[in-house]
């Protein structure tokens, strides 16, 4: 019979059953992270009617967007998971609860050009929070929380989550007479991280064609640091020249007042006014995540203050806040990083149960055992040499090897050896069961994620 | 503006959140139950190569595929996970180890004619074990006692697993020489609990055009039942006529014999010679799943030793058993028969605090503290009357109110409303953690599936 090459396509992760232990190790940290600040999980289809997901149209979701039909229906694969949150609240309206607060891990999909570290299929984690007409600030204020929360439970440390305002920055270029140039302005501050302040200025006078003295403004303005405190005092002499800054900066101040209660520390937190995020969805709070010794990578948890979550759909305003995790970028930087923990048990199982007579039922019976006293357990199955099965125990990682075979069937007892230390024991098989568990749980204790 | 009407499309299941609740649960067993036996969790693309996914070709799969172009590639979405996993077994033969164990619980796609209870998109949730060259028939003996075990986690008690032996079938139809007429046989004698022994007996004899005593002979074998070791008394009789009869009835013999070591109680289980499972893809044991109050719904979890996993893939042998939960449909039909049970909370929380006082901050941290005890907590932020507020907490199901107001902050303590008893206390936010975390615990511990 002639063979079809089995091939998984470009663009789209396939993960070994080790590594995807550690995905799965850092989605069910996602999980409970989002599950602990009261958001509810969502599960939305992954093909949506074209015209629903097209609402908004136009631009690059247009190109990327994986479309097709079948029999009469004009069909599309989600490529985020905000649309799709925008037509189930929409569609569900009446009968959810406001502020509505649900979590959504999924995939979405983007034919973009496939290349190093970009994926046309890829996991998004987001939470968002969506409100009936109106939305409280302090949510916005919640958020930095949370994102400090679900990083630290991964395991990162040097990270900073990075806020500014929409209105703050609306507000600046109205106060300046800047208005209809904020977006190209926006663009090119953008660039400051990577091209410095005076390449900034160059482009702010060459291409934006912005007079010396408007565009140091924007520098000045921009180039404000410090402590909440030293950046707010800062900004506060900016007040009374325009109300939309005026608000946003009350927000800010929301926005930092509170972080010492939620238990963010200053150091993993900065206000940066040159985050944007984007031209017209976001009306308020935006935030970026960075990895302090990582630049590079960009931002690894964004999102923002939006104030028409479903305009395509309907016509009640539902305002929110959300971020969204890029999951299946950030795994793939971490382990080029080597971020990844290798101290994670990846093994299928705690323990391996091998047989070593002819009759199965005391093996069979001790696996069982295992089972019930709470330990992922395997039975060796197949008839091979003693060696083949410990290196098959080798190869899988597997912590703890017990064995059964006349003696310890004579004596009632199974033999635990520990393959990380070699250690070998007899033990009742209770006292087996406790003894693994007791160091799964030490071991399964670290987090994913491993900074050197 | 225009409205698009934001709807989800015929076919597709989109729970609202207490619903999503039920089914994360489902999910969640489902998932530890695999864990426990030592399977790895798999991902693989929804999306493959349409030529990868079709190698098989042919049949009603072809017909009912999502099947789309992408710039110059033919694409289609996944309709089993079957035909993945042979994929991905064949693509890294080479880093994986043997027998390799793995579950994967994951959407799959069939553009079937939409109708109440069918699903076009739908989550299936496999196991499959898979050797390289030989798997031994241990492991065919394992299975029953995975889906014992899975479904009792899941709450379900009056359910019983089917299992016959393709060998043992083909082996009786050879001893009467009816081999060519097997597959015919098989499909009349499919309908044995639908229409009876004496309507099949006239199916094989006018539309298979048996000989009436050997139609009888068909009949006499089906209707061979009792308790496993009444069961194979009678099928020893039929030994040494047919050198593969033999070969099942040992491998029927392995299967049963470990039952008890396993923890498969009796009742759970019967030797049920009807069931064939499909024609050509098993080759040794089968197995079927039904719910013993709800044969209408048919089986729910079903499966079957396989010699040949990867045959369009790959030369090399890939022996496996396998069996598949179709979780949606599953979800949707226990749903029907009103066996979800109400008592599971649903809440996106365990504790909603409510801060009564214009500054936030003691609230903010009781809500810190009570996620840092490992507690749920959504802080109530929107700006409404206490009447608003508790009728949110009633809404959504919420366990525990937890109000922060003038005294509880004089005092040092929180007050803790038991929704469901309405009994409120005041206690120091470390007490109130312990009190939920209690009632959660025992709340939590039941069962999705309920039983009347």
């Amino acid at each position: 019979m002639s063979k079809i090459t089995p091939r998984t396509l470009s663009g789209f992760m396939e993960l070994l059953p080790a590594e995807q232990m550690k995905l799965e190790r850092m989605m069910s940290a996602l999980r409970e992270s989002y599950a602990s600040y009261g958001f509810t999980p969502l599960d939305t289809p992954a093909i949506e009617a074209a015209e629903v997901l097209l609402a908004k149209g136009g631009g690059e979701t247009e190109k990327q967007i994986y479309r097709f039909r079948k029999g009469d229906n004009d069909l599309a694969l989600r490529f985020d998971l905000t649309v799709p949150l925008a037509k189930y609240v929409a569609a569900h309206y009446a009968e959810l609860c406001f502020p509505f607060r649900r979590y959504q891990i999924g995939k979405v999909y983007r034919g973009e050009r496939a290349q190093r570290g970009r994926f046309r299929e890829f996991y998004q984690a987001d939470i968002d929070i969506v409100g009936d007409g109106k939305l409280d600030v302090l949510n916005e204020a919640e958020i930095p929380a949370i994102i400090y929360d679900t990083f630290t439970r991964l395991g990162l440390k040097r990270f900073k989550i990075r806020v500014n305002n929409r209105k703050l920055l609306n507000g600046f270029y109205a106060m300046n007479g800047m208005s209809e140039k904020a977006g190209e302005i926006m663009r090119v501050v953008d660039k400051l991280d990577k091209i410095g302040p005076h390449k900034v200025k160059e482009l702010l006078i060459d291409e934006v064609k912005m007079l010396p003295t408007k565009s140091e403004n924007v520098l000045d303005f921009m180039a404000i640091c410090g402590t909440n405190a030293e950046v707010i005092e800062r900004l506060e002499q900016y007040r009374g020249m325009d109300a939309v800054f005026d608000r946003g900066l009350d927000e800010l101040i929301t926005v930092t007042r509170y972080l010492q209660d939620f238990g963010v520390p200053e150091e993993n937190f900065a206000i940066d006014l040159t985050i944007a995020r984007g031209l017209d969805y976001y009306t308020g709070t935006v935030y970026e995540t960075t990895m302090t010794e990582h630049p590079e990578i960009g931002s690894i948890c964004s999102g923002g203050r939006y104030d028409n979550l479903a305009e395509y759909y309907t016509d009640r305003q539902l305002p929110g806040v959300g971020i969204s995790i890029g999951l299946t970028r950030l795994f793939y930087v971490l382990g080029e990083q080597g971020m990844l923990s290798d101290e994670l048990v990846t093994a299928p199982c705690d323990a391996l149960v091998i047989p070593m007579t002819e009759d199965l039922s005391h093996a069979v019976g001790a696996a069982a055992a295992l089972r019930a006293g709470g330990v992922r357990t395997q039975l060796y199955t197949e008839k091979k040499k003693f060696k083949a099965r410990m290196s098959y125990a080798d190869k899988l990682g597997v912590p703890f090897v017990v064995l059964v075979g006349e003696d310890e069937i004579a004596e009632g007892v199974v033999s635990l050896k520990n393959m990380r230390s070699g250690e070998q024991v007899k033990l009742t098989g209770a006292a087996a069961a406790d003894a693994i568990r007791a160091e799964m749980a030490e071991r399964s204790s670290r987090a994913v994620i491993q900074e050197k």
